[in-house]
Parts: C-alpha cells; structure tokens; sequence
C-alpha cells in the first residue's frame, strides 16, 4: 500500500488532470476517486471536498515556487542575472504545472473566501519578489527606471500566459522556450 | 424606442458584466433579460441561446482589434515603432473590455465547436500580425533575432495579463500603463 503523502499527491494530480478535462464544474469528487482507484468514500479520507481539492492544489503549487523563487532572488549576484534565473524558475514551474495553472487562472473564484485570501497573499509574496529584485536593479542603475511594480506584472504575464499556448510537442524544446522567454523578460527591464 | 443595433449591444455589455459576477455557468438568459429591462421571451429576439451571447461578445472584440492593429501594421514606419502602436491599441482594447477579456479566457472552451474554430483563426491572424512586425524588424536588423512567434507570444501574454490585474482606480493612469507596457513590449525584443 502506498503512503499517504504519495497518494494524497497521486490525488492531486489526477484532480489537476480531470478538472483542465471536463471543467471543475462538470467535475464530481466521484470521477476524481475512479482515476485513482478509489471509492468515493475512501477519497473522503484525504479530501474533504472538491474546493478543497482545489485549494490545495494551488496552494502548494504557490508554495514550493515563492520558496525557490525567494532563493533566487537573495542570491549574490546581479538584478539582471537573478531576475534571469527567476524567471527561468517561474517559467519551468508554469510549463510543469500547466493543467493546474490554467484550472487556477480560470477557476479560483470558486474558492470560498479564507482560501482566496491565503492564496492571494502568496500570489502577492511571488510578484513582491520580482518587483523587489527589478527595484534593486534600477536603483543600482543596471535596470530601466520605471514602475517596478508593473514591470513585475509584465514578466509575470508573459509567463502566465504560457498555459495558453504552450505544448510540450511544439517545435521548440522546454528549454528552448524557458531561455528565450527570461531572455525577452530581462530585456524588458533594461535601460 | 431603441434601435436594434443599440439594444444588441447594450445585451452584449449586460451579459460580459453578469458573466464576469456570477460566472458563467452561474448565469441565466433571465438574470441577463432582468439586467436589460426586457422580458426572457424578448430577450430571444436578439440571441438564440447563452452560448451565442458568449461566441459574439469575443467575435466582435476580435474582429475590432485585428482590423485596428491590421492599419497599424501597414503603416509606413519602423518595426519598433509599429510593434509599439500596435501594444498600445491592444493594451487599450483589453482595458476597455476587461470583463469581457476575462471571460472568454476562462470561459472559451465552453463554446461549441464552429464557434471555437472561428475564433481561434481570429486569434491565430492577431498573433500573426504582431510576429510579421517582429520578423519584419528582425530582418532589417532593426529588432532582435529569435523566434518571432515566441516573441509575438510573449507581448500578448504581457498585455492579455492585464485582465487580471488591471483595476481602473489604480494608482497609474490607463494611459501610463499603456505606454509602459509598450514600451517594455517594444524592449523584449529589440537587439
């Protein structure tokens, strides 16, 4: 028998996969069960409802990339250079988690509203870390001047955006895209 | 009374407002015919169904934006200069029709499929417009090389992102917010 944390895990993941599927609305708890073998009544055991699911999902998506994110950004070296590397974090993270992006993008106003709150001050947390680094750049003089707030906004949006249109099967290969995309969003900032 | 062309888009206007609210899914042809002062029964004389009213809120929008950034892109001047014009009108449209913006990116996959292959063409010529000004730039020499699609991708991402951050009572006026975002689109891809 698997361990809990391997299959609450499991769980997730099939959830992520049916909701981007058939919608989180044309979702029951029941066809998440049935993807992963469960009866529905067992499912009960690691979720407690379908927001629920929902929420955690996002939630520990944010987690593990404001974590990698913020140690990026404490890094030795410069704003460009650190502003690359975020980037490049950001957008693996979007490429790897791309059902559960788009369900997030689409769906969290779905969430009850102490989910919501929680979420949005990660998602806050996250864009602080971009603008901070940017601000530190333009002071130093290394980056255009410039609202850094927005200039985060830009960077995030042109990652963002990748749950629309990116395909692992496309021409370009994952890191083709992830180089290219830090390259353009570093540009973005330069004087 | 009003003539029909005036009433059908105030219908449209009502429905992306009460789809943005409640959602989608959570909408009925009554609460959109309460909005408008018209009986349900009426309101039929304009739409034919919910998913009609959703397939030509995004129509027309397409079709505007791409006709505007279509004149822009045959101008007589410089990639840089075209590709900033053109952000700017996009930008402008998405503010000016955030609601629906936000909801057809959330929404689209509910509509049936003719409507889906239309419009995705639609957006498929937008985002040519942007790479041809890009590809154009490139080969002058003008604009940085690279791929000029993932490039195009980039600059609708930065601007699309907007829908969710985008709050008219901002600290920053439309207009600068326009022409940042243009000019940090006109930076991603220069040399």
């Amino acid at each position: 028998m698997r361990a809990p944390a391997k299959r609450e895990e499991e769980i997730l993941a099939a959830a992520a996969r049916i909701f981007q599927r058939k919608g989180y609305h044309g979702t029951s708890v029941r066809d998440i069960a049935d993807a992963v073998g469960l009866l529905k009544g067992s499912l009960y055991h690691y979720i407690s409802s379908k927001e629920d699911l929902l929420a955690r999902l996002f939630e520990g998506l944010l987690e593990d990339t404001v974590a990698e994110l913020d140690v990026i950004a404490r890094r030795d070296a410069s704003a460009a250079e650190r502003l690359r590397e975020m980037v490049r974090a950001y957008a693996r993270a979007i490429i790897a988690n791309q059902d559960a992006v788009g369900l997030y993008l689409r769906e969290w106003r779905s969430l009850p509203a102490p989910e919501l709150a929680n979420l949005a001050a990660r998602r806050r947390r996250m864009r602080t870390l971009f603008s901070a680094v940017i601000a530190d750049g333009a002071r130093a003089g290394e980056l255009a001047p410039g609202d850094p707030n927005l200039a985060a906004l830009a960077i995030l949006g042109m990652c963002n955006w990748m749950y629309e249109w990116y395909r692992p099967a496309g021409r370009l290969t994952p890191d083709a895209v992830i180089d290219e995309l830090a390259q353009r969003a570093v540009r973005s900032v330069r004087p």
